[in-house]
């Protein structure tokens, strides 16, 4: 990877997790969807982290965030071309309990490096590997040549965890520093680490009419990132009955995540790579 | 009091606040804003329990919950008439770190009895007392002649915590069974518990322009029900700055709570007190 210069911090993607929201009133970052962040919601009319595939930005949807994602990719200078940014760090909150988790849309190495030194430096601070195709991923930080999306949790969206604010914060400037230091070909380099990367999501239990028939069981509650194992429970329904994991061992990750019910996850599933 | 025999349990007054939600579904008990809980948000245009005051009812306001209450109002019977409920037991969620908290808004000794019960049977359980005016409340309980509130938490609005669900399920059919046993002469007595009372709510530190300046502080996060004392700290401004509290000893609730920071409320105060 070249020097990365042009960098792009933003938060309130969603407007109603507020740690990025509030960092990027406090240092001028971008406050990516303003109108979401007045109101305290998630979005107004879309979910604007579903707005970026290059299919969405060249078409002419009237709603309020396929137009503010117009707006920020021309304002960032474009996704696809030269002008494009070199990096966009993007903060979001979870109502899981993630710690503070990089989601890397790529398994570049100097993105890696830099990670796995904050991970070693930080307490409960996780790598997560989400590839993605740029052009058709929805995601803001896909505007961008590369991008790490910073998810903090657990934290109740519309509200303010003090721990996490100022920890975000500090895990934001180590990154810009360590940016500076792969710049200057100084980037340390720390080899035994770990890493987690997304396999595939799956949904709650649901009846015909797509409502949920059971919730998260109670043994597996903020269990992100711990092994699931075939026959350990993972569902529980309304009369409490158990719902046993039938699958392969994994370890799950955005358990019990609010905005996620209405997007049909219950949680996404992880295999796990340690890295020496 | 009398023989408390017309009984109305409702859940989802607040549509993203889930136990009551499908605790409602569950048993067919009333669930008070359909449409905001089917767009899993507080409120569509305001907030329901904010809308049974005599004088609210009696106006003919056209936002969507200003006429539900006034359909739940004449479903149920009327505030303030013969026909009204005995009593209402209304399901709510919060984000702060309350337990199963009991709001009553009478210290009606039946009902004090039966929470007190309640208390020492179960784990975590807090006694709230917050004396209302029937009249006057905007609160849905007060279209009953007797009411109590159960406020559980910690969940994040939109999601679903089973141990919470199961909880307020068993506090629900127990205090059921606690009202029967009043009604038939039978109920036991406790004479040492704690209730709290609330004294008034508190705000975060603002800007003229009416955004916050500071947040909990992360000494008081999640201690709802503990004690404050003066020279404590109580909020931390977005640089680190710790501000301390000085004011009369004090047992602070709804630390956090996500709905209120647009209602000027970080936490409300009350006072403890030892029942023996």
């Amino acid at each position: 990877m070249d020097c990365i210069k042009n960098i792009v911090i933003c938060g309130g993607t969603h407007g109603n997790e507020l740690t990025g929201v509030y960092l990027a009133k406090k240092h001028g970052w971008l406050l990516a969807n303003q109108a979401a962040a007045a109101a305290c919601r998630r979005y107004i009319d879309k979910d604007l982290n579903r707005c970026f595939a290059l299919s969405n930005l060249n078409d002419n949807d009237n709603a309020l965030e396929s137009a503010r994602a117009r707006e920020i990719n021309a304002l960032l200078g474009k996704k696809g071309s030269e002008n494009a940014p070199d990096f966009i760090l993007d903060i979001h909150n979870t109502t899981a309990n993630m710690g503070v988790t990089l989601i890397l849309s790529s398994s570049e190495p100097a993105l890696l490096q830099i990670s796995a030194i904050i991970a070693n430096e930080f307490s409960n601070i996780h790598i997560y590997l989400q590839p993605e195709k740029r052009d058709e991923s929805p995601y803001l930080g896909t505007i961008a040549k590369s991008d790490v999306c910073i998810e903090a949790g657990p934290q109740a969206h519309g509200t303010l965890d003090a721990e996490l604010f100022f920890k975000v914060e500090r895990v934001v400037f180590r990154f810009l520093e360590l940016i500076e230091a792969w710049n200057n070909g100084a980037l340390p380099k720390i080899s035994n680490f770990e890493t987690f990367t997304e396999i595939r999501s799956i949904d709650y239990p649901r009846d015909s009419g797509g409502n949920i028939t059971a919730i998260i069981h109670p043994a597996l509650q903020g269990k992100d990132f711990c092994e699931l194992k075939n026959g350990m429970p993972v569902f529980m329904d309304f009369d409490g009955k158990e719902i046993l994991w039938e699958g392969e061992t994994c370890y799950p990750a955005f358990i019990n995540e609010a905005a996620y019910y209405e997007k049909g996850i219950a949680m996404s599933l992880a295999e796990r790579f340690l890295h020496s």
